[in-house]
């Protein structure tokens, strides 16, 4: 692991780092925020399309929160880098930058693409080796494509993360455009193997998460209809039980000022069931 | 004048907008933040080298204490755009982005860096104006050459600004090589010219501000020495009598994870003289 980058923020550090990954099979970069005091749990943020390792320290302004919540949070980021594959770098909604949070079956993708297994076996470990959190002591957020992985990642791993929240989470990526271009990408024509990656699929199936989710969705998002952010998912947790508190907030986007605007919620929501032994 | 985007945040709005500026002869743009309840004053930010009138609204996280304090902040572009005078775009300390709210004297610069003028006669006019926000209720801060920005109009305009403070400020420019470099290009050799820009010197001559102004520096600040920030003016603050809180961040470098770690205090600072009659 190489430390790339490091600034003091609100007495802790955010830091920038680096490592060679087994899973991606090229060097992967994350952030991570460490707050002044012992931390008393971490948070993951899967950030959405275009995003780096960097959006979310940046933009969010979440340290202050961190700071006094005592939670580190760790970004990694949302694709390999450095690879030159088909069709990889030519649009921002598939390939770098777009990596869905899924391990990819289709040629060239699949040696690289692994972002699910990298989150779970990568970014997990990291967290209790390196950043000493306990494994019992990890949550899950995030926004968009980082919102779908959240949600996705939590309900198919439910003992790893003790609770899940999500900022426009596209839920239903088998029926909108930005997930049935990367599904046909990264996991090729047989739609029955993308369900799986389907918040909505996963809940109609019987998945769950123990603790109540978390969702602040925009009424000004121009995604919400068309990509089927949000609102399918919260349906179907009406439907087969699963605990979800979704709000929706008028006049905000799809941007990182609706994010900044909420952020103290979820990480205090956050902090509140990690605080719990 | 041209509102170009629009985010809701923390129940107010960010915005961006663009003018056809009479004093830099150019369209210029600038961000401003207007909290949920009618605001009780403004705030002025002038950004640092490299900035655009973006960088304070994603990565300050002020937003969160601008809407509880109700105070509205604009922040102005950092030197005119779309021109292609000699030597503008080929270093990030000279033209364009570095505008050091100076009024130019240098052939081609004249005609439109003009950024002291700019925020005194175009800003300040268009917060009464535009923003309806009274004309003893504005206040000016700003970072390294914004600092530089805000503590030099500030001194000289003391009756038009409530308060000022600064991170990082670039106070004693005639000695130090981003305003040597400057001056030269913008101002010419003959440097007594030079004086009615440099923080020190305007202390030195006797200018003053009612306020305590307030500065916080990190000492981590890898630009501290070189560029003589923040020190040589504590000093002469000190020698001619102008109330001035210095406050050295251990640990914190030049970035805006030091900007956003100390702004609450900031915009505490100078609420708490803008609620004063």
């Amino acid at each position: 692991m190489k430390l790339r980058e490091s600034h003091q923020s609100f007495g802790g550090k955010v830091e920038f780092w680096e490592h060679s990954s087994k899973i991606t099979q090229t060097l992967m970069r994350f952030s991570a925020y460490t707050p002044p005091q012992t931390p008393l749990g971490a948070i993951i943020w899967l950030s959405g399309l275009t995003c780096t390792e960097e959006n979310f320290m940046v933009k969010a302004g979440a340290q202050i929160h961190l700071a006094q919540h005592s939670l580190l949070t760790i970004c990694p980021d949302t694709s390999p880098r450095g690879l030159n594959l088909p069709g990889e770098h030519e649009t921002s909604d598939f390939g770098s930058g777009a990596g869905f949070y899924l391990d990819a079956t289709t040629p060239g993708y699949r040696g690289h693409y692994r972002m699910a297994s990298y989150v779970m076996q990568e970014i997990l470990p990291l967290l209790v080796d390196h950043f000493k959190i306990a494994q019992d002591k990890i949550s899950l957020m995030g926004h968009s494509m980082g919102g779908h992985g959240a949600l996705t990642l939590g309900l198919k791993n439910p003992a790893h993360f003790r609770s899940l929240s999500a900022f426009a989470p596209i839920v239903n990526p088998t029926q909108c455009p930005w997930g049935q271009k990367a599904f046909l990408g990264y996991l090729g024509e047989d739609q029955s193997k993308w369900l799986e990656y389907d918040a909505c699929a996963l809940i109609s199936e019987g998945k769950s998460h123990p603790q109540k989710i978390l969702i602040d969705q925009g009424l000004a998002d121009g995604f919400l209809e068309e990509q089927r952010l949000t609102r399918p998912f919260e349906e179907i947790c009406k439907q087969k039980g699963q605990a979800c508190e979704v709000r929706y907030q008028i006049g905000y986007d799809h941007s990182y000022y609706f994010i900044a605007s909420f952020i103290r919620d979820h990480i205090k929501y956050h902090a509140n069931i990690l605080k719990t032994p």
